[in-house]
């Protein structure tokens, strides 16, 4: 049979289709988006659940003319094929390719940036308001699953939905799961939505009640009929929690079913003023290993698209281990011996390793849900009664509690851990996600303790340190994937808050301050520079960017006529801007040369590529260590 | 008649009062707020509101052991005059007196900082999680506005409640009102609920189908009574908002009511599992003024109690106006010229004077509700398709959207302008709502250009300039108050992007850097000094904090000894810090000394108090100025 998607460029090809072609356009674009993954990783569960929406949104609207808010791009992949990147897709996600989240600097199709879940009904509100605003006839669509609607923006954009006129359309795609299993009431209350088990019951309660006071009896059935529909338009138009919000709702629908959705689109899209279509999708939707473990297949990896095994990445006999895998080991350690250690994560269980925890102690892990505000405030109140969170959240996401960690931690000094994963570049998720501002922006907060460890057995020394009573606002930030130690599994010792380590001395040139894993490269960079030249080196892990290490600035300001800071944070604001305040406030005169990631958004690539890219790796770092000689 | 609010220290004495006693103690605690307030300006209105509320509370929980939590301080006066404060009452919210919100280290009857909006539901969640874990006995109560509740850290909230087993109680304080009237779904939801106009609509339209088929008619009156409360019945466990988040709801109830309100609160205290009580109240209750305009009366300043008039502060012939008006002021201007521009405010079109263009141009100026994320992400939307919004978030509230200035905003270079009001310290607020953070965490944000005007005209030329075509991010942010100009309506001009003034020059020892207000108490400093020692000393307004002007950079690199950086902002990572990189990166050598607010959470006070602790006021300028001569 000849291929339909071949011929499919652009959505305006899509519309000459018959709609009775639609099933066979959706078989072809899964087929084409589990061939594609297999062997170019990326998000591949949510995209397959969403491929008959697509392809109805597409068909029904007039793209790009109407707009398509995707709330996370996890679940694009067949718009992006779709939309004039067919012939691309195979770049997906790698440097200088497709960008891996739709970006409307890529394509007229792609609506905004989105990467952080639950922002799609607030731009599309923005962007419906403004339609009507400039006269414009366009139909503006938020696409948005029940995972991101557990999230406080997606709550805030309802809630402002029915503020101004507007006849935006939201589609709820609800697949029971977000990275993880979705969590909360709205995730139930979907649920519930969905089996109409509470309609069902409804319905059953009152009819008993009409007929126990005899105003129902079976031979007057046309009734019980028209009953059950009155029953029926009374929730639809009553109870429902969107309705609630004077969001008109339509559905539960079968997200799979191609056909009935185009018609159901068709049939709403020209309603005035705002509307919800809920519809029920499988994440994984028609490969079945994925639909068995959506979490799993949320982001495989490399798999063969025909058994569905997947490809592990070869690795030497003994691999260093994951931060996450360390973080996650060390917490439920020390969580069996100290009872008042709980874990808390927005949404990410598995991507944090906190399920190693919870799968011992799953009364001691709290996943609240994509709400990171949440999280931290959360855990606020139970240190307050005298727990001990560990809240664990990316480094990106972070910026969404921003104000939680000043108002509802920080000012009051509580004693509570805050773990921030996938620090610095995380590679191929790009801009949105890389963790490059989390210490700028943590650094001003009074009371806080920074730190970043250098390797998995500093982080298992820093856990322990923070969990030392009295500690206050304890923060650990690290990064996404391996760190260097085979042998990680140190004791657990404390080491002294504000303290760094001299790792080695240098002839009083240059000395050389990092903080995190990016003083391995450092470590490698001196080392090779050394060899190189016969300069010698001074190296110290600062370990804590706040407090700072005062003996150490002491020690460097008297002993060295060089400093070079190095972070895989922005350069404006973190390390090596601290080290030119201390010293700047006792007179230091050393020249201080400041490497980190510099004043502009970072694109997707492999991490190595990227680290390189900014002049963050050995070789960059040796090219300063060298100019440094060489200015002399 | 004897006063029972005299023998009321603490709690436990009003537990000592039969029911019948508390209307007068609700009485004499309101009249005392009244006459307190009169004299000692404060938050009026809301406190009033929550007279009985408190009163209920204080008898019914068993506080301190019970915990309750306040949603913004606000309401919070009664509780404070009820829980051993009555005395120190006349000192609340001066400098060294009471703190102006509730706060733990004031009382062991304070459970947690409130001074931001939405928080008490994750709070008290989290204690009454801990409160399990822990095996102690306690009830927890939340008590939240409506207003509060439109922001998304309370539905993050609420959405978690039903996920983790406790029996915390959520009082949801209905007075149709945040500072300013509530906005949004929620509030009109609510609305409905309170009015009961849907019950009674659904009952009515049920009755009239069951009379048309004749299961009903009037010789049935005892079945039509039981029909009623079957619907009742049907909405209250189906169809509420909050049931369907799994939490019991319970109301909506009168909040005056206080015998009424013990009689509920006693007999729901000990229910099993999550549950709400909706109460009714009046903004402002008891004190008429305040009931007919509760935005006014939200803090009203000193006012005669008797008559309600208005203490407005002596002030000479002609005093420059509050930069909020010219903010204001200037919007309409402009937006009278440039049919793009649209106004949004987070709840607050009375604060930021917002309300000015609003007033002349409903349907251009949104109010989305107490919801700062989703204010600047809907934004975004409307940037996206070609409206020029100008967002304005009080600084301290912008900690709320940091993600989505850097997510929505920064990473796609959006034309919009981002007015932060409140900057630097505001005073009587406290450490909750000083503006101190925001130059720190918003430099490291790539492609944002941020300033802040020295005065009023400098306002009105940046914020033409910032609606000028293609000029990306644009941030503005000005403190409370009073400017310095009484002539400020200068003509609307554009001012170079990334360029200062250099407004005196000097004789090469000392340059002093300005950014903001702060520049006109340098300028007296300065004048002082000179007159005082004959040093001459250079002063430049930088005005924008990034891009920074490197030609006045170059300048004072080459030509001056000494650099003397001033802001209102914390001295970490604010203009004092980018100084001190761009001269690292340039290889400048002047000496830097950075005045700012220092690295600690800073009291409440009057500005001119807090300035003249913190250091930056001119006296404190002048310390330094001369500092910098003695040390040649």
């Amino acid at each position: 049979m000849k291929k339909l998607l071949d011929s499919i460029n652009y959505p305006a090809d899509l519309r000459r289709l018959a709609p009775e072609q639609l099933p066979q356009v959706c078989a072809e674009l899964r087929n084409y988006i589990i061939h594609q993954l297999a062997d170019n990783p990326g998000h591949f569960a949510s995209s397959l659940g969403s491929v008959e929406l697509t392809v109805a949104l597409h068909y029904v609207f007039d793209t790009p003319e109407d707009r398509i808010v995707w709330d996370v791009g996890h679940q694009a992949y067949g718009h992006k094929i779709l939309t004039g990147r067919r012939e691309q897709f195979p770049t997906n996600r790698k440097l200088g390719g497709l960008k891996p989240f739709p970006s409307p600097e890529e394509s007229e199709y792609d609506t905004c940036t989105c990467g952080h879940a639950s922002n799609s009904i607030s731009v599309a509100l923005g962007m419906a308001v403004a339609a009507r605003k400039l006269g414009t006839q366009r139909h503006v669509v938020a696409v948005i699953g029940d995972g991101s609607m557990t999230g406080g923006l997606a709550f805030e954009g309802m809630n402002n939905v029915s503020s101004s006129p507007n006849d935006m359309l939201i589609i709820l795609n609800d697949n029971d799961m977000s990275i993880d299993r979705s969590v909360g009431g709205i995730g139930e209350y979907l649920h519930k939505l969905h089996t109409s088990s509470t309609y069902n019951k409804l319905r059953d309660r009152m009819g008993r009640m009409l007929y126990r006071w005899h105003m129902l009896n079976d031979d007057r059935k046309g009734r019980v009929l028209r009953f059950n529909n009155a029953v029926k338009l009374l929730l639809n138009h009553q109870r429902n929690l969107f309705e609630g919000l004077n969001i008109r709702y339509f559905g539960p629908e079968d997200g799979h079913n191609v056909v009935e959705l185009v018609r159901t689109l068709q049939r709403i899209k020209d309603m005035k003023g705002p509307k919800m279509l809920h519809i029920h999708t499988v994440k994984g939707k028609g490969f079945e290993p994925a639909e068995r473990d959506a979490t799993v297949w949320h982001a495989p990896g490399k798999f063969d698209p025909e058994t569905g095994e997947r490809i592990k990445p070869r690795s030497a006999d003994r691999q260093p281990p994951r931060f996450q895998d360390v973080f996650g080991e060390t917490l439920l350690e020390m969580a069996r011996k100290n009872p008042n250690i709980v874990g808390v994560t927005p949404a990410m269980p598995t991507g944090c390793s906190l399920c190693i925890m919870q799968r011992e102690m799953p009364d001691r892990v709290f996943d609240v849900g994509i709400a990171e505000g949440h999280a931290v405030t959360f855990s606020a109140g139970m240190a307050r009664e005298g727990l001990l969170p560990f809240c664990n959240i990316y480094s990106s996401f972070s910026q969404r509690a921003y104000d939680n960690i000043i108002h509802d931690v920080a000012i009051s000094g509580l004693d509570m851990v805050l773990c921030l994963d996938r620090a610095g570049l995380v590679g191929e998720d790009g801009p949105t996600h890389h963790g490059a501002f989390d210490l700028a922006f943590l650094r001003p907060i009074p009371g806080l303790t920074i730190a970043s460890p250098m390797d998995e057995a500093e982080l298992r020394r820093l856990m322990y340190t923070a969990q030392m009573p009295k500690r206050g606002p304890f923060v650990i930030r690290y990064p996404r994937g391996c760190g260097v130690l085979t042998d990680w599994r140190c004791p657990l010792e404390e080491v002294p808050v504000g303290k760094g380590r001299r790792l080695k001395d240098g002839d009083g040139q240059t000395a050389v301050l990092t903080i995190g894993p990016v003083g391995n490269v450092a470590a490698e960079a001196i080392r090779e520079v050394e060899n190189e030249t016969g300069m010698s080196i001074a190296h110290y892990d600062m370990r804590f960017l706040k407090p700072l290490d005062e003996e150490i600035l002491t020690e460097v300001k008297e002993r060295f006529r060089r400093i070079v800071t190095i972070e895989d944070g922005t350069v404006e604001g973190g390390l090596g801007s601290a080290v030119l305040e201390w010293m700047a406030d006792h007179g230091g005169r050393p020249e201080v040369v400041r490497m980190g990631l510099p004043d502009r958004f970072i694109e997707h690539g492999t991490p190595e590529q990227l680290y390189r890219i900014v002049g963050i790796d050995r070789e960059g770092i040796k090219k300063v260590l060298n100019a440094s000689q060489h200015s002399e």
